[in-house]
């Protein structure tokens, strides 16, 4: 059962797999690992383009069948829709590109070529509040699918009907396209993801959500016979930062449309602003000005949202601002908290992700006191800093917040994660299992991969990447140098 | 204490560092890591140098004192601590050319800027087998310094005398190259690895040595406040086949040689030998007609090394040769085992690695028994194939076998790890806890790296690796192409 998050009545979705069910879809996943592994970087981007083009083509129905169920909102959920498609389409060319292989030849002696080789079937959690971008077919599904790792999603319990519908345009677009039967899959249901995380046949798991579900799988997969790495990307506080002469420049609305973007819901949402004295009311009558109106994703979290605001108070934080609820359905009252160092020192909760429309407010009074709540900062997806191109304190700043989080935004919003191939969407503990990696972007599909050496192998054994004719046209590390 | 494996006599030793001396190494750590993280590469070429200088200038001392806590003999370790200077002036080279880094350039908008950082202070936990190749200045220490992490490695109790004499030479140098105090650091004793692993300011763990220690370690890192990354490199059972038709090239010869080179201390040792029938014998005579002589290379080493033939034949394996023990110290008496297909179906025991001068043979009666054997190997950090050039069987089998290990090798052994550009040393589950990362080779530093975006920063509030000016003159991907 999945929910309209506007009014809670529920909606009939698909039935949860069966024990059976997911055992088959791995079966079949396991089957396609070696002709998926072995396609052409060329068939593999084409598999992709076909995914990204049926999504495209069904872009209305989907945006639709998508705001029944997490009601985002239309505008939203075309846009995000699209931004999916085209972000396949990317990581299509960068499959074609080919440096993702990271090939290397040493002539030796010994001879020496290394190649990246796919992990094999990889589990896929979406996320609640991105139902493309980090759904079914999200980044997770479209790198490994790159990386020619077959996937299994398990479709989101806030999105189930969205998850069967995407899921069923794919494996109709793959088998189109010719990729091997197997390819892709969906399970429904908690215990099938259990099962899926359990399975000896399922090598990789990716995760986009919160930090109790991410860290859940993360230790059921270290439980394993054979440990498989958890690629989880997990919600966090993102602080912004205004320095001492930022204050002027510094926008009010600005911060509150990105902590209540999407009512709050995003694993970048700024939930913490570091400000000097006086700014605190400004985003107060900010947020009372200009009150966003829209609902929780489901039920539970929003009574995590209200549980939550709770206990911030509990801890400490006064309410500085405060809008009304929308009255119907998974509710959330939008509202800007204030603490001082002190009480952040004080109650490690008020570091915790708070997903909703919520922000807390430190004031700072001196530079040392912000570099002193700069140091409890816990790691974070992305972190801000506002303040002129010339402020002195910018670069230093820059500098301490880089050491704490993924990615550093100055004069702007960790909200927006935008595609390219210098992008980082990850960070240090707890905002992921794996700093070194990336959940966007042209890096993403490295988390699948592990490199092999095949050493002094005739050339008519090696895998293309790394024959001498290097048919795949691959930039390549040959004696150390890099050769285009 | 430490002993000498040759007679069992005890030297002294260092005394175990406290938990405040700990503490205080892991402080220096902490203070020294900016700095270190802020140096230009060709700066940390520099004392990467110094270090390979001094280890190169005391070479003959060093190995003497290794003998008399290894006895692993002279040629060998002055052969070994030649080459982990040299190791360590490649990693100087990799530093240079900047590649690492993986700086890359999105003009944007938005402008994003991605470049790698190192995690921190990282402790190393070496080998028992490799004093100075994974040794307290092995190529964990020198990759994690390369990329600007400081190092604190814990005295191997096999052989903490020489582990004491190089971190000596290290400090010295270190500081005589003007690098950061606290750079590097050791700590002593059981107890002071464990507080490091568990201390807030260590950011990654790198061990190599065997399952039992290194899943100690990862579990210990996972359940920390912020767990940690632990890349750990774990010994394996490296299996070695021979074609259906390869029996007339194949060297039993080169066989024996291998797996007791070291007197089977190599975590590259090939344990097992897939073979067509026959072949068995002739290795066995090989044993016998060249008996190796040594020591293990402590107590229990030794210890487990009897036990574990001892569980081998319970589970079914029969000694097909057998050779004589030292005679005095720390003991073995090499030999081959024989098992059949069903037998190692039965007992997953035989499967597993043991650390000495031991290896099974198991006989194969078909491509299909073949094939059914190589379905069970756990993974591996290398295997290897024998077999013509042109033998047909040699393309399906160089595949089959490189989705189980890190490294394929055709006509040749497991056992020694080249240095290079191309070089992968690691493996899926249970051969490492990271099949993405090797520990040796210009892959290596990576382990101890982050990336992280900065978006929309002022150039002079960049770091140097992606200012527009590229100061450092290093390889970067600017709008999606690779620029030299």
């Amino acid at each position: 059962m999945s929910f309209d998050p506007r009014t809670g009545a529920a909606w009939e979705t698909p039935p949860d797999s069966t024990p059976d069910e997911v055992d088959d879809t791995v079966a079949a996943a396991v089957a396609a690992a070696d002709d998926l592994a072995g396609a052409t970087p060329d068939e593999r981007a084409g598999w992709l383009e076909a995914i990204a083009d049926t999504i495209k083509d069904h872009k209305g129905e989907l945006a639709d069948k998508a705001d029944e169920e997490v009601a985002l909102g239309l505008p939203r959920l075309t846009g995000e829709c699209g931004r999916a498609a085209d972000a396949i389409r990317f990581y299509a060319s960068v499959v074609r590109e080919g440096g993702w292989l990271d090939a290397a030849i040493d002539h030796g002696p010994p001879d020496l070529r290394r190649v990246n080789v796919p992990l094999g079937p990889v589990a896929v959690f979406g996320a609640s509040n991105f139902p493309f971008g980090f759904g079914v077919l999200g980044h997770d599904t479209a790198t490994a699918l790159a990386t020619g790792c077959p996937v299994i999603a398990k479709a989101h319990p806030a999105h189930p009907r969205l998850s069967a519908a995407l899921a069923g345009l794919a494996v109709r677009a793959l088998d189109e396209a010719g990729a091997p039967a197997g390819s892709f899959g969906l399970v429904s249901g908690f215990a099938a993801g259990q099962r899926l995380v359990g399975h000896p046949g399922i090598r990789a798991v990716a995760f986009t959500g919160s930090q109790r579900g991410g860290l859940a799988l993360w230790r059921q997969a270290a439980e394993r016979d054979e440990a498989i790495p958890v690629f989880a990307e997990m919600g966090t506080v993102n602080a912004a930062v205004v320095t001492p002469n930022g204050t002027d420049k510094f926008d009010e609305n600005g911060f509150v449309g990105s902590f209540t973007l999407g009512m709050g819901q995003f694993c970048t949402k700024p939930g913490l602003l570091i400000a000097p004295e006086g700014v605190a009311e400004r985003v107060a009558a900010a947020l009372e000005n200009n009150p966003p109106h829209g609902w929780l994703l489901t039920e539970q979290i929003a009574e995590s949202f209200t549980g939550g605001v709770r206990e911030l108070e509990k801890a400490g934080a006064r309410p500085i601002a405060r809008t009304p609820a929308s009255g119907t359905g998974w509710q959330a009252q939008p509202a800007i908290l204030a603490v001082t160092p002190a009480e952040l020192r004080r109650n490690p909760v008020l570091l915790e992700e708070l997903f909703g429309p919520v922000a807390l407010v430190v004031e700072y009074a001196s530079r040392a006191e912000l570099d002193e709540v700069i140091a409890m900062l816990p790691g974070s997806l992305a972190t801000a800093v506002h303040g002129d191109e010339g402020d002195p304190d910018l670069p230093g700043l820059v500098g301490k917040l880089s050491r704490r989080c993924g990615r550093v935004v100055v004069n702007g919003w960790p909200t927006g994660v935008a595609m390219g191939w210098a992008q980082q969407h990850g960070g240090p503990w707890p905002a992921t299992t794996s700093p070194a990696h990336s959940s966007v972007g042209a890096a993403a599909p490295r988390r699948f991969l592990r490199p092999v050496t095949f050493q002094g192998v005739p050339d008519a054994a090696l895998p293309p990447a790394v024959r001498n004719s290097n048919p795949w046209h691959l930039p390549r590390r040959v004696d150390g140098v890099l050769e285009q």
